[in-house]
C-alpha cells in the first residue's frame, strides 16, 4: 500500500456524512419539538395507547429491515459486512433525511416541526424504497454512489407518494404501489444509466456459498414472520387491521408453498433454487399491501399469494435472463422479480378488488361490507365519492405514476452516480468487503497486487 | 447425470403441494369468509384490544417456530437449508391443513367457515406437533414423505386434542400433554415403523460442526427467550396470564442452570456437551405447560424446571443409548428426552398440583386460590364438579390417552411412509442437502458419483 | 488425556450451581408466593394491563441480552460456544440470585416475598451489570471465576442503586449511571486485580475472522433495534415513556452515522473498523439513558448521540492502546469505550439538562415543561424540592458514587478471583472452547499436547 496515511484521499463519505449530520442538528436545534405534552390525565392514557398500539409495530418493522434485510442482501460470500452495514447506514441515513423533508413540506406550522412516534415510522418507509433500491446494483456500487442514490430518491419518493395517495386517493394500506413498485423501477433504472450497455459478465465472487445462502435464508425467513406487521401497521386498529394481518398471514403461507411447487418444477432434477426460495417466499406479502385491509373474502389473498410467487420464480427463470440479453439491464438481487412484478399483480388486484367489492355490496348487502351499514354508500365515502370505475382507474393511474415518475428518476439518478468523485469501484474489486472494511484475517482480502488499484480509486475520491 | 430434464420424473412434490393448494383454494372459496365486521365503535374497541392481546404473542410463535426452531434443528452441517426449509414448509402446510380440517369439524355453521386470528393461531398449534415429530427422522425422510406425515398427524392431532381437552376436561394450558408428549411418541411411531429394526451405522455427514452446532445455540435461545408467549398465550388475560408468564420463565431459568449442572456432571472431564445444553435448556418449558396457569407456589415452577433438564441430560446419556440398543429405535434429535420425559413428568406434576391445591384450599383458605373468595368451590366449577381426585385421574388418562392414540398412528404412519413413491433417499445421501437443493458451491456437493444413484431414486418418484 | 473419569476432579462448577439451586429452592419454598390474586374483575383488567404493558418491553430485554448480547460477545473465532453459553448461563444466575437478595432486602413483609414481574425485571436490569462486566475479562477466566464475580457484583450493585436513586434521588431511567458506568468500572477493577502488571501479550485465537465478526455484527444489530425498549420501560407510560423512546431513536440513530464517519476518518484508506461499528453504534443508547425521559429539545438528543459515538470510537483509537501502556489494562470487549466513556457522557448531559430545564422553564415558560403546568414547581418536585443547582449537584456526585464503589469493590473482586480453586485458565488455553465443551470436530480442538495441562488445571480446582 504505496499511499500514506496523512495523504491519504478516501475523505468523501466521512466529508458527506459529517457535512449531513450537522446540517440535521442545525435543522433540528431551529425547527424540531416534542409534541406538546398532554396536561390531563386522560391525554396520558391516550398517548400511552397509541404508544402500546404503534410501538410493537414498529420495532417488527425494525426487526425487519436492520436484522431481515440485512441478512437476506448478505448472500454474498464476500460481501457480508457490506450488505449488513449499507444497509444499516442507508436506512438510518434516509430515515433522517425524510425527517427533514417531511418537516420542511408538510408539518411546517408556526415555525415549529413536533416529532412524534408516527412521524419516525413515516420517514422509516420512506427509507424502505432506498434500501429496496440497492438490491438492483449491491455489490457493485460504493458506499459514497449509494448514499447520493438515497439523496435523490427519498424526495422524489415523498412527491411520489403525496400525488399518489393524496392527490390521486389511490388505496395502498402496504405500499405495494408507492414503496415496492416505485423502488423497483427507481432502482432498474439507477442500474441501466450506471451501467449502460456493459455487459456484466459473472464476477467469481458473486456465487452464493452454502454459508452465505444459508444467512440470506434466515434473512427471509425473519422478513416472513414480521410483514404482517408491516403491512398492518397504518391501517385503522379494529376490523382493518384485523383483516390486514390475516390477508398477509394467509398470502405469504399460499408464497411460501407455491415457491416450492414452481421452483421444483423449473430446476433441473425437482431440486430447489434457493434464490427462489429466499424471494419467492416474500411475494405475497408485496403483493397484498394494496388490497390487505378492503373487505374481500380471503381466497382472493391466497390466490393473491399463490399468483405472485409464480411470477416471481418464472421472473427469476425466464424474464431476468431476458432483460439481460435484451436490455443489458443488470439486477443484481432480482428486485423486479420480488418487488416489482408482485407490485404490479397486487396493483391490479387492487383494481378488481374495488370493482368486485362495488358490485356485491350493491348487489346483496353481504357481509363483505367494512361496517355493516349501507355498505356502497359506505365504500363510495372511502373513495371520494367517485364511484368504484373511478376509483379503479386511479389505482391503475397509480401505478402508472409509480412506475413513471421512478423510471425517470432512476434514469437521472444513476447518470449522476458516473460522477467520478462517488468512486465507483473497478470490476475486479466489486463484491468485496476488503474495499471498505479493515480485515484482519488476511486469508479474505483480495491480496497485495490490488494495492495500486485500490490506491488509484483512491486518489478518485479525492475532494 | 444421466435423467434428462424432459423426462425427469422427480414430479411428486410439485403435483403434491400444487393439488393441496388448489384444494385449498376451492375450500377458503366455498365456505371460508372473515367474521362478520363490527358495526359499533364499541366492537372496534373489542376488535382492536383482541389483536393488541393476541398478535404480539401470535408474533413471538413464529419467530420461535419459523426462525427458533429452523435453526435448532440445523445441527447437521450439511443439511441446514434442509432443517430450515423443511421445516418451514411443514409448519405452512399443516397449518393450512389444519385450518380446512378445522374448518370441517368444529366451526361448519350455516355453512360458512369465519376465520379469525384465533382459528390461526389453534392452527399453528397443530402444526407444531408435526415439527416437532420430524425431529425423529430429521435427514433420513424425504419431503414427501415428511408431508404425508403431516397428512396423518393433523387429524389424529385433533382428534386427540378434542377427547382430552374436550371430552376428559383435562388441564394442559401450554400444550404439555396434548401437543409435546402426543408430537414426541407420534414421531417415534413413524421412526419404528419406517425404519424397523435396521441398526442405522453413524453417517459420517451426521456429527455436527463447530459452525452448525453454534447455528442450533443460536436457535436453542430464540426459542428459549419466546417459550413463555407460547405458554400464556391461550391463558385468561389477568391473574393466570401473569402467573403464566412468570412460572414458565422460572421453570426455564432453573432448567438453563441445572442442565449445565447434569451435563458438567455426566460428562468426562466436566465439559458440556452441546446437545445437553440445546435441550436440556429447553425442557422446563415443556414440562410447566401442563400446570403454568394453576394456582401453585413458585418454588415448583422451579423445581418442576430443575428436575426436568435433570430427566432429559440423563435421557441424553443412558436412555437414548438403550433405546437404540434393545429396542432399535432411532431418535435423531432426541425428541423423547426433549418432549417425551418432561412431558410426562409435566403431566405428573398436573395430577399433583390438582391434588395438592384442593387440599391447600379447603384447609386454609390461603392466598394460592385464584380468586380469593369460596377456593375450593372455584376450583371444582373448573374441573367440571369432578372433586380433586377425580380430575387427578383424568389428568393421568389424558396422558394414556395422549401416549396411545400417537404411538398407534404413529406407527401406522411410519408404516405408510415406506411407500416406494414416497422416495425415502438411501442411506449414503442421508444429511445432505445436495439431494433436494440447487447448490452452487461444488466444494459441498456429494460429488458426482452419487448422480446415478440420485437418478435411480428420481426415477422411484415417478407418479 | 491421563486423568480418569471416576477421579475427575473439575466440580467445582455443578457443585457451586447445584448448591445454589438448592438455596434457592429453599428460599422461594420458604418465603416467595405470587401476588395475592386480584379478586375483582376490575382488578383482572388492571393486571392484564400490566402484562400487555410490561411484558412486550420485557420479551424485547430478553432478546437483547440472550440473542443480542451473546452474538456480540461472540468476535472471537474459538470462542462462540463460550460467549454464547457463559452469558446465558450468568443471565440466569445472576437474575435469579438478584431475585434472592431483592427479596430480602426490600420486600421482606410480612414474612413473605410477592414476585411479580416488574421484580423479575428489575433482577434482570442487576443482572445485565454482570454482563457488561464480564467483557474486560472475556476469554481468560473460567466460568467458575465468572460466576464468583456475579456473587460479588450483584449485591453491590444492589447497594450502589440504592445508594444512588433511592438516597441521592439521581434521575437515571436507561441506568447510565448505575448500570453502564457501574459495571465498566466493576470489570476495569476486577480485571486490574486479577492479571495485575501482567502484560498480555495477542493471542493467536484472539483475532477475529470474518466469520465470527459478522456474527458479532448481526448481535449488535439485534441490540440496536431492541435498545428503546430497554430504555423506555420504568417510564411512566404515556408522554415520558413516548419522549424516552424517540429520544432513544434518535441518539441512535445519530450513533450509527457518526460511528462511520470517525471509523473511516481514523482508519487508514478511510476503511471501516468493525470493532468501531460494533460498539460505537451503540454508544448513543448508553449515553441517552440518563436523559432518556427529561423535557429536554430532541436536537439534545441527536448531539448525545454523536458525541458519544465519537468519543466511543476515539477510546478505542486512542484510550485503550494507552491504558494497556501505562497502566497494563486489559480490557477484553473495550467497555470501557463502549459503557464507561459514553456513561460519564450522559451523566454530565443529565446534570446540564436539568440546569438548561430549570432555566427555561423559570424564564419562558415554554413547550419544554413536562406537564404544561407551573413548570419549575413541578421540576422541583421530581427532583425532591432541591433546585437545578442541587438535582445536578446530585447527579455528579451519583456518577462519584458509581465509579468509586464500582472500582473498589470490582479490584477486591479481582483479588479473589485469583484463588486457585477458581481454575484461571492458563494463557495458552484461553479462548479456546476446547476447554469447557465437548467438541466433536476435532480439527478446532486444541491438540493432544494440551491433555497434560488441561489435567494439571483440573486437579487444581478440586474442591
Amino acid at each position: 500500500m504505496a499511499v500514506s496515511p496523512s495523504t491519504h484521499p478516501r475523505r468523501l463519505l466521512p466529508l458527506f456524512l459529517g457535512l449531513f449530520q450537522g446540517a440535521l442538528l442545525l435543522f433540528f436545534a431551529l425547527f424540531v419539538t416534542y409534541d406538546e405534552p398532554s396536561a390531563q390525565a386522560e391525554d396520558t392514557n391516550l398517548v400511552a395507547n397509541g404508544v402500546y398500539s404503534t410501538f410493537p409495530f414498529f420495532q417488527d418493522i425494525q426487526v425487519m429491515l436492520v436484522v431481515g434485510l440485512g441478512l437476506l442482501l448478505a448472500f454474498l460470500p464476500h460481501y457480508g459486512f457490506s450488505a449488513l452495514t449499507h444497509n444499516f447506514l442507508l436506512l438510518n441515513f434516509s430515515m433522517q433525511w425524510a425527517l427533514v423533508l417531511q418537516g420542511l413540506l408538510h408539518h411546517f406550522h408556526h415555525g415549529q416541526v413536533r416529532l412524534d412516534l408516527h412521524k419516525v415510522l413515516i420517514s422509516e418507509f420512506a427509507a424502505v424504497t432506498v434500501l429496496i433500491s440497492v438490491g438492483a446494483i449491491l455489490g457493485r456500487a460504493s458506499p459514497c454512489q449509494l448514499l447520493a442514490m438515497a439523496t435523490c430518491e427519498i424526495p422524489v419518493y415523498l412527491a411520489s407518494e403525496w400525488l399518489i395517495v393524496t392527490c390521486l386517493g389511490v388505496l395502498d394500506v402496504g405500499g405495494t404501489i408507492t414503496i415496492h413498485v416505485f423502488s423497483c423501477y427507481f432502482g432498474l433504472g439507477v442500474s441501466k444509466a450506471l451501467f449502460r450497455a456493459a455487459k456484466q459478465p459473472l464476477h467469481p465472487k458473486e456465487t452464493p456459498t452454502a454459508r452465505s445462502d444459508l444467512m440470506s435464508l434466515v434473512g427471509m425467513l425473519i422478513l416472513w414472520v414480521f410483514w404482517p406487521s408491516f403491512v398492518a401497521v397504518p391501517c385503522h386498529p379494529g376490523d382493518a387491521q384485523h383483516r390486514a394481518i390475516l390477508n398477509t398471514l394467509l398470502a405469504m403461507s399460499a408464497s411460501a408453498i407455491t415457491t416450492v411447487v414452481a421452483s421444483s418444477l423449473l430446476e433441473r432434477d425437482g431440486k430447489l433454487s434457493l434464490g427462489h426460495l429466499q424471494n419467492g417466499s416474500l411475494a405475497g406479502g408485496v403483493a397484498i399491501g394494496a388490497v390487505a385491509d378492503m373487505a374481500m373474502p380471503p381466497v382472493a389473498a391466497l390466490a393473491l399469494g399463490s399468483l405472485s410467487a409464480v411470477v416471481c420464480v418464472l421472473g427469476f427463470r425466464f424474464l431476468t435472463p431476458l432483460l439481460g440479453r435484451k436490455l443489458t439491464l443488470h439486477d443484481q438481487c432480482g428486485i423486479h422479480n420480488l418487488h416489482g412484478l408482485p407490485g404490479i399483480l397486487g396493483a391490479a388486484a387492487s383494481a378488481v378488488a374495488v370493482l368486485v367489492a362495488s358490485k356485491s355490496t350493491s348487489g346483496s348487502q353481504s357481509s363483505l361490507s367494512p361496517t355493516g351499514g349501507n355498505a356502497s354508500e359506505v365504500l363510495e365515502g372511502q373513495w371520494g365519492g367517485r364511484g368504484a370505475g373511478g376509483q379503479a382507474l386511479c389505482q391503475a393511474a397509480g401505478l402508472a405514476v409509480a412506475v413513471g415518475s421512478s423510471l425517470l428518476a432512476g434514469l437521472l439518478t444513476g447518470a449522476a452516480l458516473r460522477l467520478p468523485c462517488l468512486a465507483q469501484p473497478p470490476e475486479r474489486l466489486c463484491f468485496d468487503d476488503a474495499l471498505y472494511f479493515k480485515i484482519q484475517d488476511q486469508a479474505e482480502s483480495p491480496g497485495p497486487d490490488s494495492s495500486a488499484e485500490e490506491g488509484a480509486l483512491a486518489l478518485k475520491e479525492q475532494v
